[in-house]
């Protein structure tokens, strides 16, 4: 534990006020860690969608230019005016990226918790973790079992808590099954696990013939595929069945979340016996908890006045739900770390090369399939 | 009260199974009202936007073509796919239109709570109101003062329950402030003045000049026009000002809610000391309540993920608030009717023409400043 470097590689990324976004390395001093505080090794840190959001935020990243400082990769697009008012309030001030990850203690400030965990696996959120060494507080880490590959602890909170969120959403919300969009997705993987043990019925919207296999092959029931001719009759005869009428949508742009309050709409009609010029009185909600597709989204409004769409985050979710809820949500993925929540990574890729142009276009491409885990030290 | 008409004339509205639609007139034989209930000559029943809705609900209203069956006019337009979906469950059924009326009670039942009504001018809610009498029980009629002119009775119900459940609305969920669109329509006009008289700030969204001065002769302080160029950096100005983080919109169709959530989160994130990826975390909520463009909403989600579009409906409402709160709303109206809540009609109509092509041209374009009130008797 004694060969630490004297410095630590982070990667940040700032918005100019003349309209230009720059994401660049910079060395920093090795933090000393205080006494409730370790200093872990960044093993392995997933890209997820949401921290794409942080990185490039409202940039054109067609404009991307790539330059070199220092030896290091530096990264500059153009920010269209729509861009610089969403980000009005991080002009000028150089952000580190990175929502979660998984690495060894390396060092231990003076506290017994701290000093437990010294050359422990642990998994991390926090921000921060697009570097090579993040320092933080003990409870922002969960320890892991000896012997833990850090690829499978890279993604212990966004996609496991987000898909545990959405079953515990059905439940206080009073819903019994669930539509989920862009579900071949590792998030979407893990959700058809949930679902499965716990005796949800779930509705898998994917795009593809062949996140249709990917979905068969985890057993799944319900699969609709949007790029069929019959997917509105098929989206229906799924919902009448499983009686969905909560439904989470990670794309956010397009007419999905449109079609499938219509859907849920035709489902809820067939049911009813008397007209009603005002739609059915069942109560549809979808949440859009991502954004794949930035674009506007369409709503053909066919589905009554019993209806919500709403935007979701997992940190006010779990504020809303209470301490004895996460807790119980943490202890599972604990739990199933390697079974139910096991993520999937098509790529591994350095620090330094994260920010390689041809890199940059192919994760922000962000396609189903394909999920990149930075490597900090290889 | 003896030179009752054998037969009352109806008006229906019909969905063919083979996609047209038919509104028509029947004669039916004069109800004999029950022992709770009493026959209404109805002298004035309002056009409102809720009413199209059943009357040619899903019907391609350019196709509309006239006929003539026993003396009385014929309206018979076609109804595109979608709306044989939207409308399935009422094909075949001549279903009676017109939620709200104004008359005068001509024949009681034996119970003394009829008697008491004989004679009685009342304002009346219960569909069914375009004839030229209506049975129904004394308890969907609420006695007006002698004198009433049934011009000022006709609208007592859905405008003016609906502008209050706006601001009881408020107040359940929490808000401190309301934007409205379509805000110089008669349900406007009755906002401007509850808020006036409540305390509470209303920013009023309008889209010509014209309505502008409209609402600045009822003292409105906040006015948007759309038409304007500057309309996104007035409506967050307002929003600022006025701390709005609820909407009702009309509309329904285009970009307006949209701008309206824009506006909401860009008044927000000036309040924003920290910079998040995810928007502001101050939750912003539109209502739907009418469709007034039937086309399809268009969101530009530059509002973070704190947000919820939702439909809006005034029985659900009413339902959830319960009888005390909805007593309450009834009474106020009662009490200032002539005031607050008096509506204003550009067209009287008698109850045959109001199937005249012209006459549907006209009211079904639902223009602010034009409402139509059927006259059944002249």
């Amino acid at each position: 534990m004694t060969d630490l470097p004297a410095t630590n590689l982070v990667m940040l990324t700032l918005v100019k006020p003349e309209g230009e976004l720059e994401v660049f390395f910079e060395r920093r001093p090795m933090p000393e860690p205080k006494a409730h505080e370790v200093l872990v090794k960044v093993l392995a840190t997933p890209i997820n969608p949401s921290d794409l959001g942080l990185l490039f935020g409202g940039a054109d990243m067609t404009t991307a230019r790539a330059a070199t400082r220092d030896g290091l990769p530096v990264v500059t697009a153009d920010i269209p005016p729509q861009g610089m008012r969403a980000m009005a309030s991080r002009v000028g001030d150089a952000l580190p990226i990175g929502n979660e990850g998984c690495g060894l203690v390396v060092k231990a400030g003076d506290s017994p918790e701290a000093q437990a965990l010294l050359g422990r696996t642990v998994a991390l959120l926090g921000g921060e973790m697009y570097a090579e060494y993040r320092c933080l507080p003990v409870q922002m880490c969960m320890p892991l079992p000896d012997g833990t590959d850090p690829k499978d602890g890279a993604s212990c909170f966004v996609n496991p808590l987000t898909s545990l969120a959405f079953t515990e959403t059905m439940r206080m919300e009073g819903h019994s099954a669930i539509v989920h969009t862009a579900a071949a997705s590792n998030l979407g993987q893990m959700l058809v696990k949930i679902c499965a043990k716990d005796g949800i019925p779930l509705v898998n919207i994917v795009r593809s013939a062949a996140q249709v296999e990917i979905l068969k092959g985890l057993g799944a029931k319900h699969i609709v595929n949007s790029s069929d001719d019959d997917f509105m009759d098929r989206l229906i005869a799924a919902i009448t069945e499983t009686g969905a009428t909560l439904g989470f949508d990670a794309i956010g742009g397009g007419k999905l979340a449109g079609q499938i309050l219509s859907a849920m709409e035709a489902a809820a009609v067939k049911r009813m016996t008397n007209y009603s010029r005002y739609g059915s009185d069942s109560f549809k909600q979808v949440y859009i908890y991502g954004g794949l597709d930035m674009g506007p989204t369409v709503l053909n409004r066919s589905f009554g006045f019993a209806w919500s769409l709403s935007g979701f985050l997992l940190t006010p979710f779990m504020q809303k739900a209470g301490a004895e809820v996460v807790g119980r949500m943490r202890q599972r993925v604990a739990d199933e770390l390697t079974t139910t929540f096991k993520s999937h990574y098509s790529h591994d890729i350095s620090l330094v090369d994260t920010l390689s142009l041809d890199a940059v276009a192919a994760y922000n491409a962000k396609r189903t399939g394909e999920k990149y885990l930075i490597r900090p030290h290889g």
